[in-house]
């Protein structure tokens, strides 16, 4: 069974192209990958602060989040 | 033909854990990966300043480099 690899951005387009390219540099065979816009889908910040995401953009496979590039703080999303 | 994918570290082992497993998680049919323990390869830690590393662990995709979870400086390596 494929495992969850969550991407959480806010949209920045620079940064966005080049992170996306790591979200969808996963394996397909082993990750199912979902982009979240949280600057979009607001009611998911809560859910990303939950799995340990304090800036964005950030890459949570399974339980463990990857924060990318010195990104915005989450709190700033709120 | 596979792109080449290096993650350069320090070898901190709690965040050697959970980065490689970032390196590892990438499409194998897609990328080559190398990891590069700069404590012990110095005469790496300026080709990987050469490819905009500026803190470690990073993930260097072709040229786009990824710095993961806020790491040392690698001015601290030198």
């Amino acid at each position: 069974m494929a495992q969850k690899a969550t991407f959480y951005h806010a949209g920045c387009p620079v940064c966005l192209d080049a992170e996306r390219q790591l979200a969808f540099s996963l394996d397909p065979s082993r990750f199912e990958v979902e982009i979240v816009h949280l600057g979009e889908q607001k009611n998911r910040v809560l859910e990303a602060e939950q799995m340990g995401v304090t800036s964005v953009p950030a890459l949570v496979i399974g339980t463990q989040p990857y924060h990318i590039n010195f990104g915005a703080a989450l709190a700033d999303l709120k």
